[in-house]
C-alpha cells in the first residue's frame, strides 16, 4: 500500500473561499460576518471536488491513501485574531473530515490548528482534540510562523510551544511543520517561504534540547526537508562544531522528511543522504506545482515515479518509505488501518 | 588555476572586533565612540592572521586565488544607522584591501556595502566606487535583508535597488547576494538565515523582470544556491505555471551558484542539475563549518575534493567551474589576472 503523507484540500468548492472572503471583509465587525452555519456545501459538491482531482491522480499514479489536511496557503493564521482562526480552522477541518468520511479508503484527516500571531499555542488544543477524538484525524499541521513571513513567534524549541507538544505526545499525533501563505513581500509563498520554514524549523530543533524534553514528539518536515538534505554535510558539520551528538542520534528519532521534491536528482539525493527510516512518501497533490515537466513528459509532482526510479532502494526500504514509516510516525493511522484489517 | 569566489576575512585580528564593540557601545553617543584612526593593526598582524589560516588552506588544498571580502556575519547592517555602517564598512574593506596588497597572488578584494535598514541603496555607491576604483576590488556582497532576519526591505526586484544596480552594471561588478548575522531568534545565522536568503533571492528574481531591465547584471547566489538546485524541479515547475520562459533563459544569464555545499552528494546534485556555465568554485574558507567530516576524514569545507570527485565533469567543465566562470562573471578579476600575464 502506498500512503501519501502530505495532501491538502486545495480543490474545495468555491463556497469555502467565498465564506472566507466574507469573514475577512467583516474583520472590523465580526458580528456582521458570516456564521459557520451559512457555509453550505453538499456531499455531491465535496465528491466532485476530489473525484476529478486527488482521487483521479491517486488512481493514475497507483497510490492509495492520502493524509489529507486543509489547504496550507489558506490557513493564513495572520488574518484576524484567535477567534477568526478558530472559526476558520473548525470549518476547514470539518470539510476535510466530510471528504474523509465520503472516501474513507482514499483519505484520512490531518487538521490545521487555529493558531494566531502572539496567541499561546495551547489555545489550539481544543480543536486538535476535537479533530483527533471526534473525527479520527491522525496528524496536524503546525505553523512555526503564524505571522505569515514575519517570524515573530519564538522558535519551535521554546517553551512557548510546550503545552501543545504535551498534548501531541499524549494523543500520539505527529505534527507536520508547515507554514501558510506569506504576507511578507520578500517571500514567495511556495517558492521561498515554505522551503525556508522547513530549513528554519530543522535548525531550531538542531540547536535545542527539544527532543530530550519530548523524546516521543515527532515532526515531519515537508518539501523534502527544505534545504536540509542538500546541505546535510553543513548541518552535520555545524552540529559537530557545536559539540552536539551526531544528527542521527540528536534528531532522527523525531524528525522525518517527506518526498515532495519535484525532480529525480532531488529525490535521489534525499534517498541517498537521509536514512530510509526517516523518509515518508508524499506528493503534495494537488499542490504547488501542477504542470508537466517538459524534460520528462511526466507531472513534476508525480513523486512516486522518482522514488520508484531510485536504484538503490531495497524492497524493505521501499516498503518503509511508501508505508511502514507513515504507519510508525502516525500511530493512529496504523491503528485505523489495522481496524480495517489492513 | 583555481579561483575560490567566496572567502571572508573571518580571521581578522581581535583589534577589529574590539573596535566594533566600542562602536556599538557608543551607538547612543557616537561622538564618544572610537575614530576609525584608532584602529591599529600592523602588517605583521594581518600577515599572521591569514598565513596560518586561509593561505595555509589554499596551499593544502591546491587552490590559488580567493575573492576575499569582510566577514559576512560581522557586517551586521542592522546595527546602528547609515553612518555606523559607513564607518564600519570602510574599515572592514580597508583591512581586506591591505591583506590583498600583502598577498596579491592569494587574494583579490570583494567589498561589503554600508547598507542600513530602510536606507536607500544608492547611499552605498560611494563606498562601492572607492573599493573598485581605488582598491581594485572585483565584486561586492549585497545584503538583501539589512534588518538581519526581519526582512523589511523590498525584494531585490524592486526599483528601490535599481540605482545600485545601475552602478554595478556601469562598473562591471557582480554582486554576491549574502545576508549577515540574524538578530531574529527564529533563524540560526549560518544554518538557516544564509540558506533561506539564497532561496529567497532566487525566487525574487524568478518572479520579476529584473534581468530584462538589467541584462548584464550578475548575481552569485552562495551556499550552493540555498535550496534551489535541490528543488530545481519545483522552481522549473513554478516558472512554467507562471508562464515564464525556461529558467535557463529567464535567469541563468545572470544568476550563478557557488559550490559551498559540504558533502559529496550535494555537490553531485549541484553539478548534475545546474549548467556548468553557472557554477563557480568556492569554499567559504574559513567559514561556517570548520571540522573534519568523520564519514570521510576530510574537512567538510574542502569543496575542491567534492568537485574533483564528480565523475561527469569534462575537462572543459572543470576549467569553467574552477576558473573560467569566475573570470567571466568577475570581468575585473579577469582583467587583473591578464595584467599579470595569467
Amino acid at each position: 500500500m502506498i500512503i501519501d503523507c502530505h495532501g491538502h484540500y486545495t480543490t474545495a468548492p468555491k463556497a469555502l473561499e467565498d465564506w472566507r472572503k466574507r469573514q475577512i471583509d467583516a474583520l472590523g465587525n465580526p458580528a456582521a460576518g458570516p456564521k459557520a452555519s451559512e457555509l453550505k456545501i453538499s456531499d455531491d459538491e465535496l465528491r466532485e471536488s476530489v473525484l476529478g482531482a486527488q482521487i483521479r491522480i491517486q488512481q493514475e499514479r497507483g497510490t492509495d491513501l492520502t493524509i489529507f489536511s486543509p489547504r496550507a496557503s489558506f490557513m493564513a493564521h495572520h488574518i484576524g485574531d484567535a477567534q477568526t482562526s478558530a472559526t476558520w480552522a473548525a470549518i476547514c477541518n470539518e470539510q476535510v473530515h466530510r471528504v474523509a468520511q465520503l472516501f474513507p479508503d482514499n483519505f484520512i484527516g490531518g487538521c490545521m490548528l487555529p493558531q494566531s500571531p502572539g496567541v499561546r499555542p495551547e489555545t489550539c488544543i481544543a480543536e486538535l482534540e476535537r479533530c483527533v477524538n471526534e473525527y479520527g484525524f491522525v496528524g496536524c499541521n503546525l505553523n512555526p510562523d503564524p505571522s505569515g513571513g514575519h517570524w515573530k513567534e519564538p522558535p519551535l524549541s521554546d517553551r512557548w510551544w510546550y503545552p501543545l507538544y504535551e498534548k501531541l505526545v499524549e494523543l500520539d499525533v505527529p505534527a507536520m511543520v508547515h507554514v501558510s501563505t506569506s504576507c511578507n513581500a520578500c517571500f514567495h509563498t511556495t517558492g521561498a517561504h515554505y522551503l525556508n520554514a522547513d530549513t528554519t524549523a530543522f535548525m531550531q530543533c538542531l540547536t535545542s534540547n527539544l527532543f530530550k524534553d519530548f523524546p516521543t514528539l515527532k515532526f515531519i518536515i515537508p518539501h523534502g526537508g527544505g534545504a536540509v538534505p542538500y546541505h546535510w554535510g553543513r548541518f552535520r558539520g555545524l552540529a559537530q562544531d557545536m559539540k552536539l551528538p551526531p544528527l542521527k542520534e540528536h534528531l532522527l528519532n523525531n524528525i522525518f522528511f517527506d518526498t515532495c521534491v519535484y525532480h529525480q536528482p532531488g529525490i535521489d539525493l534525499l534517498l541517498k543522504v537521509i536514512p530510509e527510516d526517516n523518509i515518508l512518501f508524499a506528493s503534495e497533490v494537488v499542490g504547488a506545482v501542477r504542470g508537466i515537466d517538459p524534460e520528462t513528459g511526466y507531472y513534476f509532482d508525480d513523486t512516486r515515479r522518482y522514488v520508484d526510479a531510485f536504484p538503490a532502494l531495497s524492497e524493505e526500504g521501499r516498503h518503509k518509505v511508501f508505508e511502514g514509516n507513515a504507519r510508525r510516525v502516525f500511530p493512529r493511522l496504523d491503528r485505523a488501518l489495522k481496524a480495517k484489517g489492513l
